[in-house]
């Protein structure tokens, strides 16, 4: 069980309780003391944090018996994650310090002016003389953050700050959070052509369906630097390696398998995409009405795409009756949509991939006695499908080549990377994907995406690597 | 003399040249090297990367004395202004290290989740838990960037990363640049407010007039963070700064002088309406068809509305005609537009700001045995009125305070703020504004802001040192 850290903040009224009283409560209610500090001390009363290691289930209990005790009043509970948060969670640095005048006149006025007029004269420079050679902007409008849905732009700021710490660590990519105040695709769409000057790459970051699909293909048509949902591609990117390496391990092709992809949205669609692109020819894409079959006509212009492709089966049903028989299932849904007799239909040695969050399509306990290979969203089953494995490698590749976009062959190339980072011998059932620690992994997939882009000609930009 | 330092990358073809043949080129010409790193040696021919300090005047004679040097190839010249620009002047870094998945879970998913439900539902926790508490977005539209004008985009990002800079050094304020693909003033008010929600405050800079008024003053309506175009009120407050003193200096009340402003754009109206705050009564707006009267209809509303004030003077003129007996001159116009002979139309004791850049309304040295006071925009001469004053203690203050705008009561507290930095007995014809590398600036500039904020009813909270 997974412990925390809590500070509690607590003024105790002398006549009524002791501090006795109150390490007494917190440990009966699981909790235990680490440390104490006396913010205000007080003949009646003072005030006091007290640090708490307790397992997460626990937390509320310790505040409840605080609560209950006569004599304590509870100021404030920050937990350790709430701390982390403090004040934010990433800073703009300058490169070097402006120690005089001299320095001063280098950076700022007078002597940045003929550094503007340099990149007014060649505007290629903006790349070697300002941040946009490193820097991607992390963009939500804040309408499908995490599991939690609309919640608006301020509340998914801390999302966005996020990703932009692992851009860095990871990849070394400068990343800032932009958090949009309007759910409008064409205000949406200007917005971020409009500021997109001093940025390298736009990532695209929970954007809801269907809006993203209209949002990125235009940005990515109208600008000249990559454009990427990560939401859409990140998940299908990382999938994909996953399922060519759990392919490998149950002795299957890619060209023969039948493979199901329920919920076809914003992640879903891509998934589809990049399966057909990764050579799947039996297809069927299931969204809440049943299968999108060959040949019908829909609402949604990519589920109409997808009915146009000749790899998509022509036979209806729902989602129990096309799992029959199959040897993929994937989904990109919602939780407890299947049950242990339905992954008994499908063919032998089966591969499954539940990645709703936080509960998966099937109980990953109810279905891993009746598949081979069992892949989640969550980080306490193995074989988690993290885009935190994509983006950061896909933007540094990017970046370093200066591409265009980032098109299907690049995306397959990622995977295929991520994929190769497993070496055979290492691979197994409970091991398809690498930890998104594995350094290997933002090495591979930059070295993939340069390659991917030099070929299809995305890449404006030779790295000396690649020369 | 300006000494700099230039790396010069050349190609020796050893058949026609030998290093001495460089070395005495470069000497010749006056520079002086200081270091040399071959870069690719070889039998026929070699590059190599030569380090020369050498006066900025005698920078092109070195390289242009290369150039006819028989055998030698020039592959590139970069001073030390470009190099520090190279990859950009900013970095986005993470406030911690993410270890292992530990902390994983807590910056990022699943754990962020209740750090954006805590936002969602207290929206005032956006200042808490993001980086907005000390975030400040420094946008132009690059149309009027520092003597140079319209450059677009592009081109003015160096400078808004120079002043990204500043803030975060002089300030400790996270400043991130924007530059805007668009001219369109409903379109910069609309992509504004859209990416409002991360920021903390907005810098405008370098907005060509007169849109920048209708921009700032919308902007600063409808949001709901402080926004302040610098070009306008950076200058208009270090400049209130220094006529403080400099009336001291000759021993004259400011309602009492009459002052002529020229140049009535996006400084010289804030000059004018910070003049008025200030207690002016006897004001001259002079533009280039002459004195701005009151009574007088005029095109452009910030004409009108100073055609309204009680305090403007309602007897027409051209700049000379309107010059004779005023105490203070204040020129945010244009170099060359007086000469000593009109200095000497003026009251005794005069005060003269020359704010043109590079080149003064009136030649300094021309000026300076006529004047009592005078100021410039330069750093070669004493009293140098720079924004650098400014603005990172306005923000500080106004970020401190959660200021909701800058309202011209804070621009007057930091006016005074500036001006009490230098003392009673420092206080002399040449030293009237302080160095923008004292300390005490930032410090005394955030104080009076904060007051004044409280005052004013602007501030959302109350910082410690307040309570």
């Amino acid at each position: 069980m997974a412990q925390t850290s809590i500070i509690i903040r607590l003024e105790l009224d002398h006549a009524q309780a002791t501090f006795a009283d109150v390490a007494s409560a917190i440990s009966t209610a699981g909790g235990d003391i680490t440390s104490i500090d006396v913010i205000r001390p007080g003949q009646d009363t003072s005030v006091r944090d007290i640090t708490v290691d307790v397992a997460e289930s626990a937390e509320t209990e310790v505040v409840e018996a605080l609560r209950r005790q006569e004599g304590i009043k509870l100021i404030n509970v920050s937990d350790r994650t709430f701390l982390v948060h403090l004040g934010g969670k990433i800073a703009v640095q300058p490169n070097m310090p402006i120690r005089n005048r001299d320095d001063l006149s280098r950076v700022y006025t007078p002597g940045v002016a003929k550094v503007c007029t340099a990149i007014h004269d060649n505007p290629n420079k903006v790349y070697s003389l300002t941040i946009k050679r490193n820097t991607v902007a992390v963009i939500s409008d804040g309408t499908a953050v995490l599991g939690l849905g609309d919640i608006g732009p301020h509340a998914a700021a801390p999302v966005m700050e996020g990703k932009a710490m692992l851009f860095k660590q990871l990849a070394g990519v400068d990343a800032f959070p932009i958090c949009l105040d309007t759910k409008d695709t064409e205000e949406i769409i200007r917005t971020i052509k409009a500021i997109s000057p001093v940025f390298g790459g736009i990532n695209l970051e929970d954007i809801s369906s269907p809006r993203c699909f209209e949002i990125e293909t235009r940005l990515a048509d109208e600008l000249d630097i990559p454009v990427f949902h990560d939401d859409q591609h990140g998940t299908a990117v990382v999938l994909l390696a996953g399922l060519l390496n759990a392919l490998k391990v149950v002795g299957k092709r890619i060209d023969e398998v039948r493979v199901v992809v329920n919920g076809i949205g914003a992640a879903g669609v891509s998934v589809c995409k990049m399966l057909l692109a990764a050579g799947v020819r039996r297809l069927v894409p299931v969204d809440k009405d049943g299968a999108i079959v060959r040949g019908g006509t829909y609402g949604l212009p990519m589920w109409s795409w997808l009915a146009e492709q000749p790899q998509v089966e022509a036979t209806a049903g729902g989602l129990k009756d096309v799992l029959r028989g199959a040897d993929v299932f994937i989904g990109v849904s919602r939780g407890g949509l299947l049950g242990a007799e339905d992954l008994q239909t499908m063919a032998p040695e089966r591969i499954v991939f539940a990645m709703a969050n936080p509960r998966p399509e099937v109980d990953p306990e109810e279905a891993l006695p009746f598949v081979r290979v069992l892949g989640t969203g969550r980080s306490d089953y193995p074989n988690q499908i993290n885009n935190v494995l994509a983006f950061p490698g896909i933007f540094r590749g990017a970046l370093d080549c200066r591409a265009t976009r980032i098109n299907e062959p690049m995306k397959l190339a990622a995977a295929r990377a991520i994929a190769s980072v497993v070496s055979e011998s290492e691979l197994s059932e409970q091991y398809i994907i690498p930890s998104i620690f594995n350094e290997q992994v933002v090495t591979k997939v930059r070295h993939a995406i340069i390659e991917a882009a030099i070929l299809t000609g995305t890449a404006r930009r030779t790295p000396p690597d690649f020369r």
